[in-house]
Order: C-alpha cells, then structure tokens, then sequence
C-alpha cells in the first residue's frame, strides 16, 4: 500500500471516524482504524461495535487529484496515535507506505513516522445491511430531531429500552419519543416516501448523539436504512451504523393528558431565563426544584429558595392564562431542557393540576410535544 | 446600604475578584467577597489568605454614572453565588440593597434575590504594607517575565521555597528565577528605578499565573511593593497581594554553565514543532524522552521510539553547528516550555556535553536564558 494525500482532507474524515473509536473497548483490534486505499480514494472505518463509521475520499474531487495511489493495499493502524501525527505533521500533504508486513512509513516534509500496524483481514466487517426498508430525511431536519428528543432518554441502564429514541413508522408519520419515565420528549414529522409497513426500532441515545455531530447542516438528503438489529445513516461521504436496543418499548401514548385545567401561553425564552436563574439557589438543595405559581393579571412567578442561602422571586407577564389557579412545582433542569427544545419560541402549556404530568407545545405547532412529571412540595 | 450599579462594569470587577476566592478555603467567611460602598464608589475584596485582590470601582467614569449610592454600608456575600446571580440577571442595571442586619436584595428588572449576608467587620483586614520598597514595570513586561519564568517551579511541596519564583533586585537589575532542580528558567531585565538596597524575595508560582490573568497586556505601570511577608502589585483599579514563602532559595548561578563544547544556532518554533512530534510517540513510553543528534551539514536529527508502537525521526535545518559532535536526550516537555518563552525567535543552545546541562538563549539578547539537565540514555 503506499499512496499520497492532502492532509487537510484526511484530517477531515478522521475528525468524522475518530467519534465511533472508543479508548475503552475490550476488544484490540477497535483500537484501530482501517485504511483501504484503491484506485478510486481511501476509505477509512473506525468502530466501538455499537457504532461504525465509515468514511470515503475519493482520489479526485472536483476535478483536484486529492489522493495519488501507487499502490492499493489496507492496514488498521492505532487510531488515536495516527489522528494526532497526522494533525501535527509540518507539510500539507503526507505519504503513508505499508512496506514488509504491517510495517508503515508516514511522511510529511522532513519528519518520518514509522507505526507498527495490525493486520486489516482481522477487522470486523460492516454490517450486512439490506436495502428493503428506507426512507430520506434532510440533514437539518435529522438535526433538529435529534435534538429535539435525545436528551430525555435516561441515563441509568436499569431499563436498558429507555437509554434510547423509539421510532415509529406508521401512515406515511415518522413519531420519535424519549423518556426516563420522569419526563418525556416526543418529535413527530410527516414524510412522504415513508415504507408502507409500520416498523418500529428504539436507537440509542449515545449513537444519535454522535451522528448529531457528523451530518452537516445542510438540507442534504440522509438516507435512512433499518433492519432489525442495525440501522444505517447514509451521507454523500459518510455511513454511519449503529446497533439497536432490544426489547419493547413502552406505550407512551396513554401517558400524555388529553384534557387540561389551566393553559398558559407565554414566551420561551423568558420563561427559561427566569428558571435559569432560580435554578442558582435551587441546585443548592440538591433537589433543583422551583415553584411556578400563577397570579392575577397574567402574571406567573418563578420562585426558589435555600434556607441557608436565601431565596429568589420574579415576575413574567404571559400572553394568557384560561382556567384554574395554579401553583406547581419541578425540576428546574427538564423544564430548562424542555424550553432548549422549542428556541426560544412563545409556548404553551397545559396543565392538570398540581399533581399530574404537564405538557408543553410550541404555539405554532404540535410537532413537539415535551411533558413534564411536577414534584410535590405544597 | 442600597446602590444601582452597571451590571457590565460589576461583572467585570468580579472577574477580576473572584481569581482569588476559592471553594477550598477553611475559613468560612473567605468563601465570600466584601463590597464596600461609599459616595466615591464601590469596593471589592476576594481572599483565599494567600492571595487577596481588591478592585475598586468609581461612582463616575469619565463623566458616566456607573454607580447611584442611595446608603452608604457594606455586606460579605457568597462570591460565588452572588457571581451567578449577577452574571444571569435579566437587565444591564442592577440594585443591591441590605435591609435588616444581613439581610441583601439583589434586584434587576422583576427579579429579585435575597441573600443571607455576613458580618463585614468579621472579613480579614488587607495586610499592611507600607511604601518602602517599591518600583514599577509595565503590565505588559510583568506578564512576559511572569510568563517566561513561571512555568519552571516546582510542582512539588517537598521543598516548598522552590514552588515560587525568587526575585531579586540588585545594581538596578531585577532577577527572576525558578527551578525544579531538573529545568531553570532566567529572566533578568534593568530597571531605573529600582530601590537602591538589595531585596530578595520569593513569590508563590500560583499567586504569579493569578497576578498574569488580571493584568492588561498594556503599557500601563503596575507599581510593586516588597515587605518580608507580603508583594503588593497595584495597577490602576486592582490591588493584588500575595503572601511571600519563607526560606533561602538555593543559589542557582553556579548551576549555569559558562563554558560550551557544542554551540547550535537554530529557529526556535521548528525545533518545538518537530519536538512536539516527536513527544506523541516518546509520551507513550511514559518519560517522554527525545533524542537530539548533530549530523553533518548543520543538521540536527530529533528522534524518539516506543516499541509497541513505532518511531520518528525528523532532521531539521540549523543556522550553524560549531564545536563537537553531539548526541544527547532530554524531556520533551521541559525543551518545548523552555522554547514557548522564546515566543519562536531563533535560538542559540550550549552544550557542554551529553550529561551536563545545557542553556539556552535567545539569538538577540541574553535577557531570557533557559537551562536543562538532560536524561541519560546513551
């Protein structure tokens, strides 16, 4: 093997592989990445066996020789070690030969590395991920979803389900939802080339939050591909796997109220740096909790205390409040990452009394959908 | 007391202030700060009991009303949550205000805190310093002499005079030294008005990187004034006191060699850069050794292995080489901090051999001069 490449491009992929590396996996050989090099570019795939990525350089972009092959060949060199050498060799491109066995030379200018590398037959392989049942969602949409609902997932492995995002497929609708059985986030969208069977997998939480971090922030199509126990994410350059979670998710869906006692509208962003500041003197009890009590005039007050501290009071003016008095309280955090979900945008949100879960909607829509459990402090 | 004050300019003081207060402290009320207001302004003090630093700020800043004092007084608060408050509250203006003994409202917009202060009278007094002994040098020269020495103290409390950097003014000549005993680093600079006795001090590491982040990178004087147990450094708004630490330091000017065998004269950032290469393999071996060679043609040769994972090797092209052949090994780290104070000017380097300590200089002065015992491994 022994090819030539611009380095700013081979930084790039390696930025996007190095996410699935683990420096914990127990198995050695996923300390490694895998470079394969033929005629038509480098491929280089990096894996902690829950996720695998794999990128593609092609040798010629846009009609730029990025990559001059002498010799097709592959190798799994150490991935930590490779990313750092190659972020700081001194020139802009680099040269990396397998001479005798997995011996491998990398140049650049004046400075020569010499890694011993492993075998790349001892690899894993991709999954084998058949194209039967797959749709298309454009990357800021795949985006904004993720964002949307991943954060709600629960971080104990009790209930190893809820360490993911289920999603549904059903009538042409794509229904993502997380919860930690405290609180719940729930993203649908309408798609139009959805399958026609009704399919539902559960992805995990860490997968969504890395591919989060991979897919641009274009409106470039991702293509999406589940079977049962894998599902692919499919850029221009890059595949993205990850495994599934097994058993069932929960029905969430009786969870949700349906009717309501008090409806406040109000807006977002006021909302959350009020409980943003409250939540100073509430982390101080541990607990995080703050009171959100409404009053006349379509007033609600945000309140906090810490006995040996003090306390902390404000007012906000909502755009309306229908229904019953109310005094609440929650957990300063989820209300935080609930509001963090609609952007600022005004929201509404219904409640059923003191005691019963809560949910909240953007006024313009009903795509998301963030519920609340309250806490019982009066 | 009760005043209005621009929340930007008391964010700004704090910054500053809060560099001295630390969660760490056994003595209770130094986990909070004391504001002090009076008609000219505001004042603010932060103490871990080794490093104190007061800021003041005026009532009118070139004809701007920074403060409105309606009462006179002072309080002890939290510093940091009093920060937090402060750094989230909703308006650029903000009112502070003591009610009943300690009781402090905090008020901006519609939101309002209320903190339990403590007794101001309880807080420490500023050590006493008088005005004998002091010289000015401006803050940008402070920061480099700070900045090119520092770094060289010892980590370690078992000798603790060596965690600080000795200072010593003598013929109008002010001498700043560190050593860890492995590595020294020098910075002599002549100033005018240096007080005709001799002084020696030593001041914490520490209290030095702290002094570093308050200054400004102007031209402006910070006065110094020296006592037996304590440095005050006063610029315009900031007093920044720092305990001195007790004992002899060594006398290192017989360390420094004033002979050489071997005389490199090289660019200082290809010599980091190719050292800092080097390190990703040599920190693999743990004691992060490289190896320096001199070849023909004015090249040097840095290197460095790791049996499990590979080599480097990379020559690098020298303005000149004279005297002896040389090879030698030294830490990767030391040689790049030592380099970094050299700000990537060329640089001369001295050998007197590969197991005695070797100097560095800068090509255009011998102001700074760096020094490093090497390893032994040839």
């Amino acid at each position: 093997m022994k090819f030539e490449i611009m380095r700013h491009r081979l930084l790039d992929a390696l930025n996007d592989v190095m996410k699935a590396v683990s420096s914990k996996t127990t198995i050695p050989i996923l300390t490694g990445i895998k470079l394969e090099v033929t005629e038509a570019g480098l491929r280089i795939t990096g894996s902690d066996s829950d996720i695998t990525i794999q990128t593609f350089i092609k040798a010629v972009e846009d009609g730029d020789q990025v990559i001059r092959v002498m010799e097709e060949g592959a190798i799994v060199l150490q991935a930590r070690m490779f990313n750092e050498i190659v972020r700081k060799l001194p020139t802009s491109d680099v040269e990396i030969e397998v001479t005798e066995k997995y011996d491998t030379h990398i140049r650049s200018g004046k400075s020569e590395f010499h890694l011993i590398g492993l075998e790349p037959s001892e690899y894993p392989l991709l999954p084998d991920i058949q194209d039967d049942r797959h749709f298309e969602i454009p990357a800021d949409l795949l985006k904004s979803i993720i964002r949307e609902t991943v954060f709600a997932v629960s971080p104990s492995e009790n209930r190893p389900v809820l360490t993911g995002v289920h999603w549904q497929a059903k009538n042409g609708e794509l229904v993502c939802v997380a919860t930690d059985s405290h609180r719940l986030a729930r993203r649908k969208v309408t798609l139009e080339q959805l399958p026609e069977k009704e399919y539902s997998v559960v992805i995990p939480g860490k997968s969504l939050n890395e591919l989060s971090k991979i897919i641009g922030d274009s409106s470039e199509p991702v293509q999406i591909v589940m079977t049962d126990q894998q599902v692919l994410f499919k850029t221009e350059d890059v595949l993205f796997y990850s495994r599934l979670l097994e058993g069932n998710y929960p029905d969430t869906s009786r969870l949700i109220p349906t009717e309501y006692k008090t409806f406040v509208t109000m807006n977002g962003k006021a909302l959350f740096q009020a409980i943003d500041r409250a939540s100073l003197l509430a982390r101080e009890e541990r607990n995080n909790i703050v009171r959100f009590s409404s009053l006349e005039e379509n007033i609600v007050e945000i309140s906090s205390s810490s006995p040996e501290i003090g306390e902390v009071e404000e007012e906000i003016q909502t755009t309306s409040i229908e229904g019953e008095q109310l005094k609440i309280s929650f957990s300063a955090k989820y209300m935080m990452d609930a509001l963090k979900a609609f952007d600022g945008q005004d929201v509404t949100i219904q409640f059923t009394g003191a005691m019963r879960p809560f949910i909240l909607n953007s006024v313009k829509d009903n795509e998301v959908l963030q519920l609340i459990v309250p806490v019982r402090t009066y």
